[in-house]
């Protein structure tokens, strides 16, 4: 093992989590002769645990689990914000952990975040309630506008932990199906589009940009990212940063905006990793959003992040995937397959990047 | 375990061989979905096995292992040609071996090679004689014009195996360090340049080609290799293809050349594999000669060959490798590093490659 930064070829980065990110962040290490120990109660045939050097099989929770894989490694990492509070303490008092666990938990919820957000980086949100029953929640979206969307706090992705509310039948359901979680609701936003922004910290504080990217949604999951945005507003990467200023964030951390009609950019929520709406970075010519933050927890000089032309980034879900023959057969299209056996509905098998000469 | 070409995701593409360039294609596979697994005399941290999803450390003679490996894969490849061709053999009786035992048989030998070349596939080599004693030697010599190079028609690499004669000592010391070897003699060329081309042929017997490079040699290792090579004969196409239509060849093969003062071409070696000076491909926006590879043995469609731009691909030899620091600082400049531990000197290490807009 390897000792002070930037990290040599050789150390090891740990990873907590074995799915398509930390697969696509396992080879992005290889490419740069640094090896990756994978930390997942899945096994060995989970998609980032078959490409990494080493791999340890125990739950979150365990924390002798958490300290040896930690004892084994040079810094600590990982792929989704859902590990335990505990387990990202434990992992932080043995190695470094980027990004940091306080960042974690700023986005592990959010409430917290979205007080983070609007209160310590100065940035706009979508205006917000917590309620504690059904009655606080009919008076809190009569403060809102009468339409709103109710989300649990915690453990929320692809739409799942969220109910859109507008009119007394949704407030009634929203409430039985979630109700029992701890909630915010949010004032429904008018929209006009998605947009996100992926941006790096370097443990020296130096940042880098990519450019915003169009993200479009279909059943709640992302399905396309174009990259870059038809209308780059310019103000998104500053106030993206912003909120990696207060977070003294070190790795990659991708920001979720609402665009309103006036251009204006409200923070739908931030992810504290590499994100689904970063995978065209892949195939733009450029340092990809998956080395990229290799290279910041190593501790190594961040990549550069002007892409050589644009790139259409296209979800596979599901059944998707079983078009992979005719999409290996398209010129100028890049094809990303994680390696996981089921093809069940709703689930991220793949992605494509086409490039946008 | 899978059948039937092309082989869907998550089929074991098996390797022979655990160096950068196993490494490299094991990479490849993972991005498609496919697993690697490697076979080598070493052991579970050499570059190919750290990132594969799995490897048997065996002996390359140890039939046994061979059969239980093939057993254990879908289609099998190498990334080196010195297997022994009982190996191939035996291994190719039980999956498909890309490429073909006899390619690796003609790639072995620098004689079989030259005769299938000039004889068999019609394509032009340097003037060569086979010797059996320095009596031979010296008159092969007088023929072929006064001087020439001894080249072990076996094992030879990176200039090992070889040496110049030019007179009568170097006659004397060459024979002395090679002669107990099976040995051939060639002609002294007075050649300009020194390029390559990179092509693949799929199970259908669909080719593709990059641009032709030219490389630059140091101390007898590849150095540089510029692609596109500044001035394209369009015939290195041509005569390359010619060669792999007559071999039936599947897979990614590399032609190396002589360019003559008239841009006359004459092949210099051919080698039944991904190749150093193929390594531009990983940063040009086409796919890469990795990828293509496995594309190939594994029967899916070949995919593109336009480079989006100009690559410089630099060796990093040896101590060359700790530079790493300011390389990584380096814009449009991308790092791959083979996770070999010591830095001999004259030992692959790594590589860049520079994009050149």
């Amino acid at each position: 093992m390897q000792t002070g930064f930037p990290l040599p070829p050789g150390s090891i980065i740990g990873i907590f989590g074995s799915g398509q990110l930390g697969r696509m962040l396992a080879l992005a290490a290889a490419r740069l002769g640094l090896k990756t120990h994978i930390f997942a109660p899945t096994g060995g045939d989970s998609p980032a645990a078959q490409v990494a050097h080493s791999y340890m099989q125990a739950d979150y929770n365990d924390l002798n689990a958490v300290k040896a894989f930690a004892d084994g490694c040079d810094v600590l990492t990982y792929e989704f914000e859902n590990i335990p509070a505990e387990t990202a303490l434990e992992a932080a008092r043995l190695k470094p952990l980027y990004p940091s666990a306080s960042c974690l938990n700023v986005a592990q919820d959010r409430l917290t975040e979205k007080k983070f957000i609007s209160e310590k980086a100065g940035v706009p949100v979508a205006p917000f309630e917590t309620v504690e029953n059904i009655f606080d929640l009919k008076r809190a979206l009569r403060r809102l506008g009468g339409s709103g969307v109710l989300k649990t706090r915690r453990f929320g992705y692809d739409g799942k932990g969220q109910a859109i509310l507008q009119n007394e039948t949704d407030i009634e359901n929203a409430w039985e199906a979630l109700g029992a979680h701890p909630v915010i609701v949010e004032a429904f936003i008018p929209f006009i589009r998605e947009v996100s922004i992926v941006c790096a910290r370097g443990v020296d504080g130096r940042m880098t940009a990519y450019p915003l990217v169009e993200n479009v949604h279909k059943n709640h999951i992302l399905h396309t990212s174009t990259a870059p945005a038809p209308r780059d507003l310019g103000h998104a990467k500053t106030l993206a940063q912003s909120i990696m200023e207060a977070l003294d964030y070190v790795g990659v951390m991708a920001t979720e905006f609402f665009e309103l009609e006036d251009g204006s950019l409200l923070v739908n929520e931030i992810a504290p990793r590499v994100h689904n709406s970063g995978h065209w970075t892949q195939d733009a010519g450029c340092t990809d959003q998956f080395e990229q933050h290799i290279r910041a927890v190593a501790g190594w000089p961040l990549g550069s992040t002007d892409p050589k032309h644009g790139v259409v980034m296209t979800n596979l879900i599901g059944e998707d995937v079983n078009d992979w023959q005719n999409l290996a057969r398209e010129d100028n299209t890049f094809l990303h397959i994680y390696g996981k056996k089921e093809a069940r509905a709703g689930r991220k098998m793949a992605h494509v990047n086409r490039v946008v000469p």
